[in-house]
Order: structure tokens, then sequence, then C-alpha cells
């Protein structure tokens, strides 16, 4: 099971949740001031109005919790999680005021998140027993992009390099810079690599089969095979040959991955499961 | 013309593009440093891989600047235009490990503001001719409210309450409370906040052609139909008479957004606009 | 009743009392420590030294908590209360050390927010029996805007917009860059803000009955009449008959509010109970 | 002369500047975005409207660069510095939305910094010739100690100790935990301080003259008499004899500071120069 | 006893600790997350693997509680203790994934300080019976100075000015300025520091005998022996004769450090325990 | 040759700069402000004391030219560059009290980076000729580990993992949670950690050569020779015969680090040049 409490450093959580108040919050939820007793109670579920993966509980707890230390909370599901519709996620319970004011920040949080498990769980499920395992990629919310891996996890999938700094990636683009210099820039660049970081995997991103025949040859860790035809990546995946890992990217959508995995590639990295995810559709009702 | 440095404070922005640098260099781009020469130059076009209403181009900007201040830079567009397929948006130059350094941050700022614009333009298009208007709501991503309503601004719509602070938008919630206490809980719940907060526009959400009425008794200066069948809104809109301004909301999409608009309402709130957008596909091309 | 729990979030109020506490703690409270022995307890009060409106008393009880979690308190007043001399506003004990190391940032606080809600608090009771509330603006200390609005509402006093983003405020100099260019800059200008901001509410300054025509002509939700001689002032209120709100504002006194309050304007707006409020006096006795 | 970019970190003027920017601007200067247009150019003086003590400048100076970086400026005065009714303090010229936005931030820094300064100085008067130097207390607005207390010295005016940790101070509070346990607690306290801390002043506070002896008798760097009738000050000052500086605090007004100074103390504290400085009427105007 | 809770302010350790947490946690502990069941409990016990000074077991105790706040700890020693090898210095018990996570953040803060009192308690060994104290310098860690003061604090030393702005210390190069404009430049240099700075103690860096004499001369509260030969600090001790303090400064370690206070010095000050101090052996030790 | 620029993002060594300026400032370098004239310039040289691998120069460029942005400057060494005794490592000239404010901070952060860099160096030569490269480990400075691990690099040797959670290290800890469960603690530990992180290197602590093979055929990528005795450590390599990366760690020193890299491994882990470097002495002559 997943455990947000470990994976989330709390620190963090809290800093955003406190942030995402402050700003929706600023000098008063003003509406609620003015019509709310301020000793009213309340209790109020939150409740999936799809079916959906949920991730993120942890921050719905904490923005109730940090408006309202008194509110008391009973989850009803867990980040990972398939929750149908009309499942009940969270019950709250306390002071009235509190539970208006923090209902919207705690929503947005768990609706975005959970868009992001959810359509990734929809790829996972895609290529449910081919060898492939879906990937994220570098390609998250600026500021959220461990929450999104996160996310990406409670969904099923599998994380990709979290920066620029713990994995070698080369691209066409670095070899562009070497290729002027010498035969075969993979060869040198995974070279350089390997002396200039020797303890991270080395992955190379490969356009044609020749690409894939040098990578192979230099030896990277890992091939990318970038926008390939089905054929081609199909033939990658042969001359690889489980010498080093095939990563598939480019366009893949629901209804071309499980084509793409039954070539027989390791990985494949979907970028739209972060940047594109759809909010899911959850809501608090009151009782 | 939007003029982003006046609108998005220069301070925040970079704090932003800081964070998320920070987040994706780490210790370094170790691909970048091994492979490409610290004294080579390059020049790189970002370029609009579809059509797009552009937003937020400062980002991208500022991303590249604070890696490497003696990049030059020229804008092919501006926040808020129309932007066909192959629109060469930002032309950068100079140190070239720097511009691989920064690309993905400056992309990732760029292809989400300019999706939550283009998503905007959409339905803005949808009802132009008709009275109203397209506005945002508070279900924008935690911590970027700010920058998710000034990319709503360069899509053509407008701003509704920037939080909970600034207007008093009184729901179906904040009524329960009032509701066992008197016969007319939108009477009182109005009279309350005029007093509390005298100086902020009241809003009051109905659900029902009598609630429209109460609120329009009580005074408000703002009615929310929440979720009308169609011929009910149009009554809703005729009662009300411009004595108060109205907004539609729930279930809004490009499909019914203009038989909406036909009703007369004055504002169309999309949630989708902001809590959905789908990333906009944008590339940094070298050359 | 005044809940500052819910008005002012608690992230915020520890942030600042956190801040406070560095700042004067520093590498330790040398004094006491050399002095005073671990495990000493001791019990002191809070006490009014002069009659004065309570606000900020939540910020006194977190510095306490913060440097030592079980010192107990018990709140003998709450803020927007009128304390006559002697009050005791609050009961602090626990370890002696930990209550004399947050004495003067708890004071310094209280002192200072209470300075400004008293000073609302004696134009409030000056203007009593007539129309008009009481209005902020918008110069505040640096940083504190919203605990100051919190202040003076503690006051009695109601808030004006909260920055330059809440509401549209057409000033003279404003109208300056439009004058060259229509025969009526008001109008121009009233219509340009409710193009770009329609869910805004829109006031315009006016210094003469001729703009104060303009104004209302134009639409202005609120007029802001300007260092008006009270003639003047009278006349304007009459010819605006209620269309729209009006706001007195410059060279507000306790000796002039009443006067100008009975020329019927709706708001008065004093820059003194924020910018040039004294700290009353409280201190912290032990017994 | 002053030199405020010494004295002032760059870093934390800039800091609070942003955050005080932020602040007010929020989303955007609505009303400058509405009606100026973003190519227009204005010069403006920040005008003295009273006398006033120059303090501060350098805020204003980065409130307009950081809004706009081609902005340009010309001071007309230096902080510390006398400056009559009318004097032109600064000279802003360059992007007219610019100004406008920035102009409140602007002035409420050195409105509020320049009348701690101006307060400052009013006391600085009244001891001229005498051998008593003002100095400040900790009664600081939270957060800003270090600006109040570089106003302080614009303003002719001393600094005491920053804060707990710089300096031992013995009062009242601090004996009562000692007098239990020996005849003399002043002399233990002392001791102990030396011993623990013994690169730091040590200060007591006396309130008789008894105290005064004891603190003398233990070896005192400094005295603090507090609240002490006229008389018994000037006999504390004998008895001291220059063995130890004195320092007067305790009610301390315009209309009694001399008198006190003429007593013969080092030093008289005044908490009112920062706890409730006036703000002085500074004004941008356009032309 | 040392009460860490009242020297670090509990505000600051926590935002060290959550900082530290996050920089090694990241997206998370793959490894525990992987292994352990997040069910399991463990005890661990942390244990000095070589006699040590302990300095900072708070930050231990909060990184674990902040991971896991239902962890039970139990400190087997306390801050400024001398603790012989196998000492066991915290006993620690609840969940395993925690204790693990957090493990090596909370040993590389308690063996750094700990280095730190250690080395200090060398050399304040070393001096036992004279009448010298062992001082620190400003050659911290940066941003670490208040936690590093503290720790020599822990090791028995005594703390120097915290920063550049609690007193007043002249050296060559300041004198350099006035050099060529008057015939004494120290007497002139501590004239304008007293003017200035009244309230400050004023300390002379002398590296001949006839400095020192001009030091005591010009009214010096210490004077600093830099870099002397021991006869030459003998004969200042002498010279100076209790009328000021004197420092030795400059190549100080253990073999020399007795003779040094032999001099008869008041304070060695010593940059290597802070600059230069070795982290001392601490294991976590599971059971 | 190494780029700071690139590799330390400028944005955090700005604010770790901005911050010990802070922290040394305060309300002014009150020696500099009363002796040193505000128009004074000088010409000031950083030179190596001892002989030293410089790393973070950087850090002191920015130290001064945030303090006073004018101050010009030219270095007369590289990060990562062997500077021999009295090498000046960078010219520095402009105003001479900024640069007397900003001189202890530079030194502080240079001297503590090179100290690493040095220690580094010395390891990386003692092994020069073997197969085997010097590795950090996790035991950094808490806050500093990017700036330690780039100081590493300057030193010539190599980074091992980030954080926690960018490799999967399986030491015994973590085996005893599965021992109960399974025959082979090892092999069930990588098989979970592989299906839970795919895309991450595992690497597996061995004590014993039983352990070494069980790692070896759980397919681990790397196995860590923990304390092992040389014959035995021997054995290892022997064992693994290139199957995986092998990596001696524990009591590792100047004197048998040579012993150990010629036993055949891949890597050698020092905590030593991390968490007990040495400050080189570098020092700021004025000229």
């Amino acid at each position: 099971m997943l455990d947000a409490m470990k994976v989330l450093s709390l620190t963090d959580v809290d800093a955003r949740v406190r942030q995402a108040l402050a700003e929706d919050i600023g000098s008063g939820d003003v509406t609620t001031l003015a019509t709310v007793p301020s000793d009213w109670t309340a209790s109020a579920i939150m409740v999936a109005r799809e079916p959906l993966v949920l991730a993120g509980l942890l921050f719905a707890e904490r923005a109730f919790q940090i408006i309202s230390p008194e509110i008391t909370m009973d989850a009803g599901a867990a980040d990972g999680q398939d929750c149908p519709k009309n499942t009940v996620l969270l019950r709250v319970s306390g002071n009235a005021q509190s539970i208006l004011t923090a209902e919207r920040v705690a929503l947005n949080f768990v609706q975005r998140l959970s868009g992001v498990a959810t359509a990734t769980r929809r790829f996972v499920e895609q290529v449910a027993g081919t060898h492939a395992k879906i990937l994220d990629t570098r390609k998250t919310t600026p500021g959220w992009r461990v929450f999104e891996k996160y996310a990406v996890r409670c969904g099923g999938g599998s994380n990709h390099r979290i920066g620029l700094y713990d994995m070698v990636l080369i691209k066409d683009n670095h070899l562009t810079a070497l290729q002027n210099e010498r035969p075969n820039a993979i060869e040198a660049a995974v070279r350089r690599a390997r002396a200039q970081f020797p303890a991270l995997k080395v992955e190379v991103e490969a356009d044609t089969l020749e690409q894939v025949e040098q990578a192979l040859h230099a030896g990277a860790d890992m091939i990318l095979l970038d926008n390939m035809a089905l054929m081609e990546m199909t033939r990658a995946v042969q001359i690889v040959g489980g010498r080093a890992k095939t990563e598939a990217s480019g366009g893949i959508n629901l209804a071309n991955v499980r084509t793409i995995a039954e070539t027989g590639v390791d990985f494949i990295s979907v970028g739209a499961i972060t940047h594109s995810a759809r909010a899911v559709d959850i809501a608090l009702d009151f009782q």
C-alpha cells in the first residue's frame, strides 16, 4: 500500500497547503464570516463524482487540519485505490466555518493529483499483460514535480529520472555538438558521460536503427526510441536483444499504447499523464 | 496590448522560475555538462506545433536569462496573440549549454499557461456576438491562481473574484446555516454580508426561480444561476431584468456554451479552462 | 464575535511570529539564560495600561506557545472588545525563561494592532448614529496589510479594497492620461475599466461637482469626494442621490469626522488609523 | 553622510519591497491597466508635504526599479537630511503605468521610516548641548527592527542593543528569580552573566539608589535608571560618578526629555520614536 | 545545564531540519519504501563511537518527529555533556520506515555540531586552571553561525561577537584608511566608533606593543593581540594591566594554547573550532 | 573545465550568499561604517596561504557584487585548479567599505568548499593509475549537499547518489526487515526494488562473500563491500568479475586508500572528504 506520509515529506505538503490557503483566503473568507455562526459544526463527505484513482488525499487532510486542528477526519479510501463513482473519499467533521473555508483548496489538490493518477492508470491498464511499464517525463507543472511523480506512482506508473541531474539522457541536440568533431558522436558522448558521471545510468536517444546500434555499441544502459514507426521499433527491440533497456516515446496515446507495448519495449514514457491530465470531478457534500 | 511586466509582478515570476530551475537542475545538467563544450553557442526557436493563444512568454524569457544573463532573445509573438501552427514565439541565442539546460523549464511554463489561454479563447469565440463574458473560477492549480487568471485574460476571458476575500458569494451551504433561523435565509445572508463588508460586491447562488426572486429582493449585485435548465435560465434572466448581473455555471462545455450565452446571461463561468486545460504543443528547435 | 483563527490564516501568523522571535532572540536571550534557572515556572498577566480596543491577541498567544508549547494561557478578553484600563488581556503560566524570552515580541504585536483598532474605534464612535462607515486605506505598514485591515475591523471599521487588484479606483493621475484624448475622460476611463474588468466595482475620484456628475453619468459604483469643502460635499451627496455610493477622504481627523459624516456620505476613509496609529500601552506583569 | 547601501543589506531591502509590491499589486493594478496606455511616459516628484528628516529613500528607489528597471531617478535629498516642507526628495521619470503602480508602496516605506527619523530628531534636538544621547529600544515593529534602528540613526539617535542576544540587560523580573536565593540578587546576576557571556556588556536596571549602588558594586557596565524621579536620578548619576554608563528610561516625552538630560545621564531611551512614530506626509506629484 | 529549546529558537531548528530532510528524501526513500513493510516498528540507539561532547541533539529529535510524530524518544545524554565511547545518546522507537528515512539527516546534524563542541572542549581543557577563556570567531559555516556558536558554548567556550554589527573591532585594514589622515590612526578610529556607536564595545587589533599602548590610550575596551610572539604578548598583558581585556589570536593550536594562556591574556580566539572541526563518529544501531 | 555558472544554479548561490551576508552584517558593519570613508576605494587580492584545489569562487564573487554591484573582479584561478601557495585567486577593486564588509563571508564559502575539493584531490592522487574512482557519500553538511558534491567534482572525485531518491541502496537494516520472511533476503529486496522503481540503479551492501554472491545472483548493478578485510575484498572483486560495479567503504583514509584501490574495486567512497574536511587557509590582502 502506498504511504503518502513517507513519500511526500510532510514538510513540503504543509508548505504548499499553507501557500494555497493564503492565496485563497487572503484577508478572510468574507462570505463564511458573514453568514455562518462561528460556533456551528458540520459534517461533510468528499465524494468521487466519477470513477477515479485517488492521489494526494493527505493534502486535503492537511488543508482542513491547518485551518482548524480540531476537525476530525476519516479516510474512506487510500492513495492508489481505484474508486468507483460515488466513493466516499473522506469524511470531515467539525467547525462549519473552517470546513467551508478550506473546501476549495482541499478539492483543488486532490482533483488535480487524482487526475494525474487516473490518467496514468488508464495507460497502465492498456498495457496490462505486456512487458512494458509506463513512465512519466519531466513535462510536469513547474514546482510540482515531486508531487506529480508521486501521483504517477499512485496510478501504477513508474518514474523516469527526477531531473537533469540523476541520469544522463543524450538527445539529438547534445549529439549535434559532438557531430562535427568525431565520426561517431554517440560513442563520444557516452564515453564522456561515463568519465564524468561514472555512477549514473546513461540513456541515448535513437531516431534510426543505425543509432540504436551505435548506442548499443557505446554501452548505453537504456535506449530511447523516439517517434519510431512500429516496424522499426520492433526491429530495434530485436537488435537490442536485452543488452540494454528500451524506451518508446513520442505521440503516445491510449489508442496506440498497447500496440507499442507489444513491440516488446521495456518502457513507454507519456508526457500527457502529467502535462495534460484533466482534473477529476470530486465534490464536498455537506450533510 | 497585454503587458506581462505590469501584470505579473517581476518578483514572483522570477521566484517561480528559480524554483522550477532548481527543481529540474539540482546538482547539474549532467548530460549537457558531459557532452556540450562550455564555450559553444547556439541559436534556437520556440515554435508553436499547433495553433494556440500565447500566455506566459515572460516565464520562458526569464528562465533563459536567469541561467545565462548574456543570452539574447527576440520575441516573435506577444501574450494574448493568436498564433497559427509554426509561429515562431521566441528566438534564443547564446551559450549552448545554458539554452539546453533551461529548455524544459521554459517550455513547461509557456505550454501550461498558453494551454489555459487557448482553452479560454475557444470558449470566448463560441460566445462571440452575444452579451455574455467568459469568467474563470477558483478551481486553479494551488499556488498558481494569479498566473492562471492572467492566462485567462490573455485568452480573452474575464476574472471572477481572486479568492474568498474580495467578494461575497453566498452558496447553498452558507444558506443552510441560516435556514433554520429565519423564513428567508437569502435576505438574512445578504443583510449580514452588507453590514460586515459594506465595500464588497455580493453575489448569491440561486438554484430555483424562487431563489432568484429572493436574491433580487435582497439586493444582490450578482446572481449565480447554478446548473439551471435552459428554459429556467432564460426565465431567470427575464426576472432579473438588468437589476443585477447574472452568471451561469455548472456543466459548461464548448458544445453548450453558446446556447447558454443566448439566454442573455451576463457571465458564464467555466472551471475547465483552468483545472483541465491541456498543455499546448510547443518545441524548441535548434538551428 | 470576531474569530481571529478564521480571519488570520494560522499559517501567516505563525510565520510572522517566528520571524519576530528570530529577529529578537538571535543566538539566545543571554540575560534570561544567565540569571533564571531553567526549571523555574512563573505566572504573568498581560494588562491594559490604558483603555484600548484589543486586536491581535492570537499573535501573543502564538509567541508564547512557539517558544514553549507547554505554556498554558487564558484569554481575559477577545479581539474587538473595548478594554478599560487594567483589564487583564491574557494570563500566562509556565516556564519562566520562556515567558521572559517571548515577552517583548508578544507585546510588540498586540500593542501595535490594538493601537490600530483603538484609533479606528475612536473614529467609529465619533460617527455613531450617522449613516457613515469608517474605511481604511492602502496606507498600511508594508507587509502588514492583512493584519492591519483585520485590526481595523476589530475597531469597528470596514475595509476598503485590499490592494490594486480587487477594485477599480480611478484617480486624477489616471484621468490625465485620457484627458488629452477625449472630451470626457471620466466616461472613457469607466468604460475601459468595465470592458477589461467586468466583475469589479468601479470607483471614481471627483474633486468638483462637475466630476461628480460625470462619474455618475459614467455609471460609477462609488464616488470618492476628495478634499471637498463641506458644502460642496453635501451638494455632491444630494446630486448622487443614492445612485452610487459616496466616500469622503482627505484631511479627516477626530475633530471633523462627525461633521463630514453628517453630510450624508456613505463612507469616510482615514489613512491615519493605519499609518499613524500610536501603540497602546500594554504590560506583562509577573506575579 | 549616511550610506543606505552599506547599512541596509541590499538583499533584505529588495525582499521587503518585493513582498510589499506583491501584497499591493496581486493580480494586477486594474485601474492603471485599464486607463493608462502602456507606452505612456510620465515624470513625477516625491515631495515633503511637511518638514521631515528623510529615511529609507532606497526603498522607494527600489520599488520603482523593481517594477520597471528603465525608470530613471534623481535623488533630491539623502537619508538623514533635514528637509523643509516642499523639498523634492526624488524625481522619477519613465513608464507611466509603472510609476502609478509602484507609487503607494514607495510612499508607504518612506513615510514610515522618515516618521521614525523625524520623531528621533525632535528628541535629539531637545537634548542638544547636553551630554545625553537618545537611544532606541526593542519596541519596534515586528520584522522591521533593523530598518527602524537604521531610521533612528538617520534621525541622529544611537542604537541600544539589537536584540536579546548582543547585550545582557538584567531587569527586575530576572532578579526576582535570584532574590529568594541570595542576599544580593544583583551581584549574583552580574556574576552569572559575566561567567556565561564574558564578551558581552552587562547593564542592570535599578529602581532605587540602593540598587544603583549594588549594580555599581557588582561591576555593571551600564545602569538603567527606570522611572526615577528627577532628584533621585540626579543623585544616581552622582553616585555612579562615571564608573558606569547611565541610561534613563520610562515616560520620556518631548516636554521632559531635556530636564532628564540635564541630570547628566549618558543615555535616554525612548520607545515612542519607534512604536508610535506618526507617518510623515509625503506625496508623489505628477507633472 | 544547557537548554537547547531556549537557546535555539525552535523555529529555525525545524526549518533547517525540514530543509535537510527535503534535500535528502526528495521524491522518496526508494530503498526503504521498496523493502521495509510500512507497518513495521523498530528500536534503535544513537551511540557515540568515540568520546565526544554532545551538541545539537534537538536536531536529531526533530528529524525523527517531523518524519513521524508518533516516534518516541528517550535522550541518554544532554547537550554539553562529556560522553565516553559507547554512550547511548538517544533511544528511538517507532515506525521502521520513518527511522530509516530520517537516520542520515539526524546523524549529520549531531555529528557536525558535536564535532564543534568536542574540538572546543579540547581547547578549554588545555587552558584549565588559567585565567583565559576560549572564544570562537566569525569563521563559521555560512548560514550556521547561531548553531555553531551554540555548539561552542556546549563545549565550554565563550562567544565572541555574533557578527559585524554587535561590536566594533578595528583591524589593520580599517586603520589604513585613517593612517594617511592623522598621526595616530587608532585614536581617531576609536573616537569615531564611540561617537557613532556609543552603546557598543570597542576592540582594537594590535600587532606591536606601540599599538597596544595607543589602543589603551584611546580607551579600547578590548585589545586583540594578533600573531604576537609569546614574550611580546606577555609584555602586552603587563602593559594593559587590567585596564582593558586582552585577546590572543592567530595560529592557535592544541599544542601552543596553554603557553599562550599562561601569558595572562583574558581570551584566546580559535577559528579552527568552527571552520575545521572534524565530525565525530556517531552511529544509529538497530536492535 | 568546470563551469560553476552551469552547475550551481545562480539562483541558489545568490540565496545562500544573501543569507550569509544578512547573518554577518545584521544592522550594519559598525567598524567599517565608523572608520572608513564611504567614498574610499581599495584593491585587494584573495590569496592561497597554502596549496589548495579551488572550489566555489563564484560564491566570493557574488558576495562582493551583491554588496556593491560596481566592484570589479578578475579571477586568477578557476574552480578545480590546483593552486600552489601564494596563488592569487581573485583580484577585487572598488568601494573600500564594501570590500571590507563582504570579506569574511566571501572567504568562509571559498575556504570551506576548497577544503572539500582539496581533501578529495588528496584521495584522488593516492589512487592515480588504478582503476578506482573516489566517491562522496550522503554525509554532507545539512543544506549544502549540492554545493559539497560540486566541490567533490572540483577535486576530481565522482558523485554517489544525491539523496535517498535517485538510487536504491539496500543496507543491512533493510535486509533485517526481510530476513524473517524468506530464505534469501537480498534477492527478495532486489526484486521488490526492481518492481517498484524499474528505472533506478540498485546497489546492495555486502559484508561477506556469501552476500556478494547473493547480490550478484539477485542482479544488483553495484555491490557495496562494507568494512571488508583486504583479502576478502580482493576475492569479492574476483567473484564479481565485472558483472556488477564494486564499491569499497568504511574506514578509508589516505594511508590505506591505495591498497584498497589495488584490490580492483571500481569505486571507493569516503565520508571524510565532506564531513571532516579542514578549511583551507585563504586570506584577503589589501594593497
